[in-house]
């Protein structure tokens, strides 16, 4: 089991133990190489009247995408802290109409690094990261969210 | 029984009938009297590792609230269609100790008259609607989401 694959499984547990809505939704961690984390669900739980995926689902699991790439994030710079989402926005552009696949891309370095230094100088730190869901090769949503961290 | 909770009770069976994640959330219509539509949801399944109510769960609420409104409003004017939400964006404030309940008001009457006269020249129309939820008096989460309905 590679490192990365160590941590991300830190986050799968943070799920099982922490949030029982994630528990029904059958959100897992598809793959995390410490660039990209990708969260899945299947549609079964997450339907709508429509046969295609819930928008609160689609929402929930873009959350938890950004959400769970701090977390990493922060657990591989070796930080404890407590973190909370701050702001949300999403945007449906197309009906997900099999699994849902929440990808969340890595901050640049530079701005991972003034994360976590603010987080070093001032017991704080807010940080905006993206995710997208497709559907069969197209954009089917757009989610970004704020993320704040704080010393425990 | 009220037209109002007759009308209400339709928002019900659609939860029920279409959207499971909804019955694991145990997301329930409080009221509704035509201007107000109050959804409720007990913390318990939708906790989180801080003992609060998942940032998701706080979402799912308040986006069925506003879809509810228009729903019902729909309903209220005679109108068959498919409504989807189209854009969310909310806004964490204070965290939510206990029950989630989101309140969203109806639209003032000329945006009603728009919206409903929209749909029957073109067939198709959009809204924009805000919930808000509060915990021990405090404002903790805002909410806005565009909601479209299109003819069957």
């Amino acid at each position: 089991m590679s490192t990365k694959t160590n941590i991300s499984s830190k986050l799968q547990e943070f799920f099982k133990a922490h949030l029982p809505i994630t528990q029904f939704m059958e959100m897992d961690v598809e793959s995390y190489d410490g660039q990209t984390l990708i969260l899945k669900a299947p549609l079964s739980p997450n339907i709508n009247d429509k046969q295609t995926a819930f928008g609160g689902s689609l929402y929930n699991a873009s959350v938890m995408a950004c959400w769970g790439m701090a977390y990493l994030k922060t657990l591989e710079a070796g930080i404890q802290c407590n973190q909370v989402v701050t702001k949300g926005t999403i945007e449906y552009k197309a009906p997900v109409q099999g699994e849902i696949r929440a990808i969340c891309q890595a901050p640049d370095e530079e701005t991972l690094k003034h994360f976590i230094d603010a987080f070093h100088a001032k017991g704080r730190a807010r940080i905006t990261l993206q995710a997208q869901i497709e559907c069969s090769g197209k954009l089917a949503v757009e989610f970004e969210g704020t993320y704040a961290i704080l010393k425990e």
